[in-house]
């Protein structure tokens, strides 16, 4: 995925994204990749959230995400690029070595 | 507002709760208090989510909330009683007291 | 373990609970039960201690714990019967179903 | 304090510092700035260790801390010029920005 990240993935590049991340689908409306996730419990789910956070603000990238109970909802797109970026896809991976595919 | 946690608010009692919640309004979709916060930063941000999760946990009533960058956006609805109960009013005035009115 | 969280644990008491909880020493200068646990970097660090951190306020029992950088060493003690109780067992056999035994 | 980050601050520049940062004491067994920070309760405590965590991870420069329930006590120290940086008094202002000098 070699493009910069000051532009959006190209649909091309969508495509082979949610090849390789299954369990992101692509939100069209909030041009966004989503993932749900749940966690066992509400503990559970905000110490998720503050492993992301951590690494969210390292990265200066932060992902839109709510929280019921144990359950995380997540969009992950880029502001100034009104789209999906690399930077997305390796917040999307990093999301997966916690969690798993 | 001596209502047992096991019924929801009458309309005359959210008007009156609203009163006092001047920063809360009523989500009539949602049947739920709202209050969007804005902290100085994510870092806050997040701070604050731990802050309220921790006690969230204690009183086994936890928001629905969603997050982005400096922003949490808070619903406050009590789920067996498919509304506003007087937990929710005890939760809004605890957030209260962590970032004013 | 029958015997009530306001008294400390005896000596036998104390033994068998080293038997079963092997991670965990004996901190007799503290009068602590004692576990260094390594996590792998530092967010799984913080994100240990915000999950056992919402367990403990719910439980109203707060470890006694220091951090730095991935490495986090607990010290479970009552403060009140000055000495291990039922309570930091509990806690220990929490903390063992989060990072295992 | 124009040193560089790879030397431990001068005698000098370590006793200018503590006239600038009063609420830090130096620890010379650990070669550390020190500060005991009490917090109104727990939530708090874990709120304020969260807060400058995401800071920390951020600047790849880790505090040493320790908590029991309200209180955190912290060191600042860089490990690999074996005692006090800039790096050091940098993360002292930080967390003075949080909760005060």
């Amino acid at each position: 995925m070699g493009n910069p990240t000051n532009t959006s993935l190209s649909e091309k590049e969508l495509a082979e994204a949610q090849r390789e991340l299954r369990s992101w689908t692509y939100d069209r409306g909030r041009r966004a990749l989503y993932r749900r996730i749940e966690m066992p419990d509400f503990p559970q789910a905000m110490a998720f959230m503050v492993r992301v956070a951590i690494e969210a603000e390292k990265l200066d990238h932060h992902p839109e995400w709510s929280n019921v109970y144990n359950r995380v909802d997540v969009w992950l797109t880029t502001h100034n690029v009104q789209g999906v970026s690399d930077r997305d896809l390796a917040m999307a991976r990093h999301i997966n070595t916690i969690i798993g595919d």
